[in-house]
């Protein structure tokens, strides 16, 4: 597994659709759910980016299921994102620590190379908002957790990838 | 060209100028224009701590002109900064897409050399405000942009310059 | 001395700790005052976490004071964390140019090895608030001076320590 992190527009996906296209087979795990015609046009233009490179799958929330599915059918996966996943999970209000954990264990089961997208949330001042502050936690938490599992870890900055690990 | 990024009070500044006092001429594009008492305090204080090395422009938006009408007279330009200037074509409600075109196009055709200081801003939770998340992307974006062009990227944490490029 | 600095949740504790275990005699000085629920939990699990490796010394304010006396008597003392230390400065309305000082001062002066966990708090949009503002443009210029002063700087990005000192 690749993990692939940074801030918002760092450059992120193109680092991870780059990686991805050194694969001969390739799928493409959205997680993002457009909630308003902002999102909408983001998801249409990303799209068009991957254009017919990658077969694309959307899921929200069960995506260990769809990865399950998918494990063994292409060489690589590109998981984009952690960050919306986890949205999505505090969202549709499921047990976020369960499908996290199932998430791990599919991921480190997989014979399909994943390369995850996910972000850099908290590297501000602390969110007065409780819910803010528990999803930066969260996702701090599982970044690590996904950074030890994976075989590398990119940080991009400015569009320019530093391997971390 | 050369680009310094990083956090508030990193010490961006400081490794911009330090950089710059290698050569012979320098000139400093400052774009901040002091709103309030806590920004005038501010600029007075970064003058000071430039004293005479520099010959100092000041011009919030249409610094492409300036850019263009010093270009061969300096061996160096600090342009401080990019996140003022970005801030400052939202705030006149300028283009801000025309603007930074022109902005970019100037950079890549100068004599001078040009260090540009700017900002991380997208390590956080995604801002609420549309504006705000707007100008995050926008200038993660440049920042990406400015980073191909550049020679040398400079990550500044806690003082410390990293080279990422 | 050495500082290990990084975003929420990044494992910066865990660094820090890891760190520690190396020497004989450790100390930790816990800066956080629980003010709600949540803090006590949160205190509570990290105490777990050191078990009975570290002889805990708890201050909110007068950590100068806490330093000097234990100082040579143990090989290592973790100080968690400077964040949470001058988040007390400014709620118990202390002068904080004057504490901070004086804890550079001490940290200067010290036999005891002294690892500093901080936080990258200023890479996110420049809070409205003057008071975060301020806070994290103060933390940002004390994590500078430590990292002058500091043998070793470590950046803790997704749990993984990258060395930039």
């Amino acid at each position: 597994m690749i993990l692939v992190t940074g801030g918002i527009k760092s450059g992120k996906s193109t680092v991870a659709l780059n990686k991805a296209l050194k694969y001969q087979t390739r799928a493409f795990l959205a997680t993002g759910v457009p909630f308003d015609e902002e999102m909408k046009e983001r998801i249409r233009r990303h799209q068009e980016e991957r254009r017919n490179l990658f077969d694309t799958y959307e899921e929200p929330v069960e995506v260990s299921r769809v990865l399950r599915t998918i494990d063994g059918r292409y060489d690589v996966v590109v998981f984009e994102c952690l960050t919306t996943y986890l949205g999505n999970l505090y969202y549709y209000e499921v047990n976020v620590q369960e499908h996290l954990g199932k998430f791990i264990e599919t991921l480190a089961s997989m014979r399909t190379e994943v390369i995850i997208v996910t972000n850099e949330v908290g590297w501000g001042i602390i969110p007065e908002n409780k819910l803010a502050r528990e999803f930066a936690e969260t996702l701090g938490k599982t970044n690590a957790k996904l950074a030890k599992l994976a075989s590398e870890v990119y940080l991009v900055v400015a569009g320019i990838e530093i391997r971390i690990k």
